[in-house]
């Protein structure tokens, strides 16, 4: 079969590989759509984040198949496996870590300390079939369709963020960053009835994005003083920022944006450790917080799709095969700030 | 009557000045015990927390009397207060803040905008007679003395940030700092059934104070790996971190601490910015809080007392009269470490 394989950083191959079969506990999928997400571009540009030596629950290392962001069709049932069958459309929880974890044992498995991704730590869904764990496969109802399945993983990050923030109906939020992540924050908090929504960025056209999906404000950085704009707006401040860019900027202007007893909700990943002054976290009982990835929020976030309530088709930009997932869509997406999620067809 | 009046940075003086009645709303209290906080202690080395300029609820700026930890004797009763006797046994909560505040409205009062102290922003207890809002003094069981009211305010400010933190019966936690803060934090972390309290600080004679009030394990941050021996004794960390010292080591000390999860609660002021490597928070969602002196908590702190569970009076190293204010107090906290809560006697 077709997958795309990554061996180190600026080096991932088209390659023709053997079909895999589903062994047990785990299904076999073949991939109808895989998303593109920041991490692949991490992997791909750096090298980051993938596993170099075997990683503890799959064993696997370099060279990898990527792509985590996937949905696509049941076609072969593992030993063991109930409650599947061949043919049901589902969208894939790319999750990986043990089952004897002590967080995963409280529920809390995106905290396990042998934490991993299918596409980064195990072979992934830029191939034409992946194999999964079957606790990890999620049912698609009829009317979602299945690029709405591709993007039910990164609408989980942001729903995670929104759903364990202290947002209530009616508070006021912003969000920092308009990438992928922070476009579905946006949706996201517009799903869980944010009244007003300032969306921050520096580019005009990832802006002009997050006023498509709902922000009901735009500020860019590069343009207009962020806290002078949000104290215009909302001289309290703001209930729940989402820090979604990963910046000193941004993370400095989220705290500024708070309102006393405010949330600061950290999404993004930083590259680099950020200067806090203390002083408005302590007079303000602030709270900064962060959520990774999701757990047992699939679910939710494919009945919220279905049911009209969190529209994330919105954030696709481009569609592209299989063959072209270098060109059109790892390098295109660090040049061209227009594109938000690219979704990748593994028999195109 | 005699009074501690501070007019700035080094600058404090026992003083003759008149006797204040009680005006309407407030009633008159003569003052017992006055405890030293650190709070005076950077009004009168620093000049810092005192109002230069009229304070926009009391209307007072420097000269002020100083004192803010207080209990006493209600001896007049101003017009319209209802409630209160003369002869009631009262701790003083010193705080003023703008009625029509719209955090005070919610019910957060210490996160009013206009919020202040008797003794830095208005006249406070280190005199014989202090003038007190009639919501703001709290009535002593019989079997709770005089010096222990004293001790109801720093008492509140550690029981306040315990009681807001995610600490539940049987966790394990860390205090960062045994100062008086620190101590009393232990002491409400006991209280609230902390199973394990490790105390961290750079001073032998406090840390075996921290023993003493409640600590199961002490760490001097100057002989000893703080993260290696929190791993030594709890592999995944402890359950919260309370940040009673202030300084950069002791905040990444307390990030470092903690299980996937947890809790950092800052109760201390920073005088400098610190350096957040944000990493940490991220992959185990950690919390990083804080607590700003304290809101409705009196009465519990005062039943608590009562009922044998916050013994306070552990923290008081000392006790001496007004005259000696300056010297054997505000001087004597910088240079003796041994000192922990110095109580004052305005007749003293």
């Amino acid at each position: 079969m077709k997958a795309a394989v990554i061996y180190g950083a600026k080096d991932v191959r088209i390659e023709n590989i053997p079909e895999p079969n589903a062994t047990a506990g785990n299904v076999k999928v073949q991939v109808d759509w895989t998303g593109i997400c920041g991490s692949d571009l991490h992997a791909y540009h750096h090298g980051m984040g993938v596993s170099e030596t075997p990683h503890p629950v799959s064993g696997r290392s370099l060279p990898l198949t990527l792509g985590h962001e996937f949905a696509g069709v049941v076609t072969e049932i593992g030993e063991g496996v109930s409650g599947l069958a061949v043919g049901d459309r589902v969208a894939i929880e790319p999750l990986i870590y043990a089952q004897d974890d002590y967080y995963a044992g409280l529920g809390k498995y995106n905290l396990s300390n042998t934490f991993g991704f299918l596409g980064l730590n195990a072979d992934g869904g830029f191939a034409e079939y992946a194999i999964v764990g079957a606790g990890k496969v999620h049912k698609l109802p009829d009317n979602v369709s299945m690029e709405e399945g591709a993007l039910v993983e990164p609408a989980a990050v942001a729903f995670q963020a929104v759903k364990s923030s202290d947002l209530k109906a009616g508070n006021n939020v912003i969000v920092f960053g308009a990438g992928p992540i922070g476009l579905l924050t946006i949706i996201s908090a517009k799903a869980a009835g944010a009244a007003n929504i300032i969306a921050v960025d520096i580019s005009a056209e990832r802006l002009e994005k997050a006023l498509e999906v709902g922000a009901t404000v735009s500020v860019n950085s590069l343009e207009e003083d962020v806290d002078a704009k949000v104290r215009s707006l909302f001289p309290l401040g703001v209930d729940v920022a989402y820090e979604a860019a990963g910046a000193q900027a941004t993370f400095t202007s989220a705290v500024h944006s708070l309102k006393k007893g405010g949330q600061l909700m950290i999404i993004a990943a930083f590259a680099k450790p950020v200067t806090l002054d203390v002083t408005p976290v302590l007079i303000g009982e602030l709270k900064i917080t962060a959520s990774l990835a999701y757990r047992h929020v699939f679910p939710e976030v494919i009945a919220l799709i279905s049911a009209g309530q969190l529209d994330v088709k919105k954030v696709i930009t481009k569609k592209i095969g299989l063959d072209n997932l270098v060109e059109d869509g790892l390098e295109l997406l660090i040049k061209d700030k227009s594109q938000s999620k690219i979704l990748v067809n593994p028999r195109g």
